[in-house]
């Protein structure tokens, strides 16, 4: 099958925010807990110290200052004050995030066999994966304390039920790794878990910390799983290039690894006949690839409008997302929650 | 060097309890708790379900499955009934304990690489260590959810720093791997994060769950964290066979690793000249071992009366366990858990 072109870039076309307008959204919303930020940063440096084992803050200081967003913990702290919040233990809640979020990394780059995180080589690579097994530990243990501070025990049902998913979700991963009968709803529940689960609950324990109506700690649980949901999308997506075709030094990372995301279950779906049924098989479930196989990949791709089919479903959550927000009246950090939404799916143009 | 003959087994002579009756207190304890016992092994089979993950009961299986005593969840469901308990929650803080102590177990193995537990292979050798990593954060998460649900603040907060501690000792355990310059010190800090941190909770929880004064909860507190310590250097001695000189299939596991136990650091200690410091430098700092190492570490481990030194310090621990007890009436349960002092102890006659 010869390679096809693109498709264009329709769905991006309808997209209203430009990247930079959407990169100063997010600016925006840090700008608005700026002051509650620089408090998380100083708790998260002080929670994680070790007095007998310096090896810990030294993996833990080599993630965490890797100039990660701290979009997770952003969410919390704005989520809590936008339902007026004015008390002190959404910090405490917003590191909690940031440390789970954190301990998984260094899980997921020893089960990923990872070398690269943010640009820099990995801690399983740098120290062992002894090292990150075991820091990831005490960072979840540390993020159990913090939550545990704040003292409420919805709070922490909410964040433990998290975690329970997030690790569900990641050996679903591994169940599904290189399964092309995956199927759209599997895929859909592994993302939650993976992704998802946290940025729902990063919001919600902002609206639970606050106080707010049962209706709008909802919204805001809706808003950050749709969030998490398109984030995560958009990355799958990203992968492969996006629609318009942005080959940056990335692509083909899950390709190589017989990710089954939703660009692949989409074209595999759409696969015009037996050959291209027979080629996802050998380079996703055998994961016996060649030269060439990547842009016979991307070009089964726009032949099925895949990669447009998944950004189309990543607008979708990203306009339930944007809706959830209602709930709340308009205001600064409410239009830079809805900035955020933007800045997510902006990464595709 | 040549080898000499291990030292008479003075200390072993000198222990009130033989084998088989200390058995027998284990049993009569297990006994006593046999009806929430169960209570507990049914908790522990629902909670390690998973809806979407079919591998997470299974790993989890495997382990939960393979026999243990079950010795952790024991102690809280006899503290907490010997402190005047009379509730259920105690089975979900039991349930929780094993459950930690599961997720450990994984983690532990992966991070040791190793292939046996409990005489069967590990489940990173049945499976891989991406499930162990996985399915055991799985498990964490679950513990957490579980104690939540008892709905103590105080027990969610001894609970969360035990889970630190052993974390925090894991590392340490990593750190000074191989490392001769780790003193006694360090030795018992890592022991207490590694095994009595544990046993402390486990024995602490059951007391505040009860309600118990302050005394008896401290004096529950103390008897796990020192049961723990005589457990662990117990286990350190009988990897070198006792000074009894029992040299069973596991003998001589810590040395292959060039692990810094309490033998090893007894003897380096009292190391009789360069010629032997030169051995312990090589076998356990290098890790280059020959034939007959092991023999002659024996050799100089009796040499120096470490073992016999490493068995006094258990039993002070023992002592001391036993001794805290008398915060408590005497009862069956009291008499019972003063005979699991014994039964830890006992394995090395």
């Amino acid at each position: 099958m010869p390679p096809v072109t693109p498709p264009s870039s329709t769905a991006a076309a309808a997209q209203p925010a430009d990247r930079a307008a959407s990169q100063d959204a997010f600016t925006r919303l840090m700008g608005l807990v700026s002051e509650d930020l620089e408090a998380v940063n100083r708790l998260i440096a002080e929670r994680m110290a070790s007095e007998h084992a310096p090896r810990i803050p030294e993996v833990t200081r080599h993630l965490v200052e890797a100039g990660g967003k701290r979009l997770r913990p952003i969410l919390t702290l704005a989520s809590a004050r936008m339902a007026g919040y004015d008390g002190h233990d959404h910090v405490k809640l917003a590191a909690t995030v940031e440390f789970i979020h954190t301990a998984t990394l260094l899980h997921d780059d020893v089960v990923d066999e990872s070398e690269k995180r943010r640009g820099r080589p990995t801690a399983n690579l740098l120290w062992d994966n002894k090292s990150s097994v075991l820091v990831g530990d005490y960072l979840f243990a540390r993020s159990f304390q913090l939550m545990i501070e704040a003292g409420s025990l919805r709070v922490l049902d909410i964040l433990a039920n998290a975690s329970a998913v997030i690790a569900e979700g990641e050996v679903l991963q591994l169940a599904t790794a290189n399964d092309l009968g995956t199927g759209e709803a599997a895929y859909l529940q592994m993302i939650h878990g993976k992704t998802a689960a946290l940025f729902a609950a990063a919001t919600e324990v902002g609206g639970v910390i606050a106080g707010a109506p049962e209706a709008q700690v909802q919204a805001l649980k809706t808003y950050g799983t749709a969030l998490g949901m398109a984030f995560q999308i958009v990355d799958d997506v990203l992968d492969y290039g996006g629609a318009s075709a942005n080959l940056g030094k990335n692509t083909g990372d899950d390709f190589r690894e017989g990710k089954v995301t939703l660009p692949v279950l989409l074209a595999v779906e759409a696969a015009p006949d037996e050959a291209a049924r027979a080629f996802w098989k050998r380079v996703i479930e055998k994961r016996d690839q060649r030269d060439g196989d990547l842009a016979q990949a991307l070009a089964l791709m726009a032949q099925a409008d895949a990669l447009t089919g998944a950004e189309t479903r990543a607008r979708a959550y990203a306009a339930e997302a944007r809706e959830a927000l209602a709930a709340f009246p308009a205001s600064p950090l409410r239009g830079a929650l809805e900035g955020v939404v933007e800045f997510v799916v902006a990464r595709l143009n």
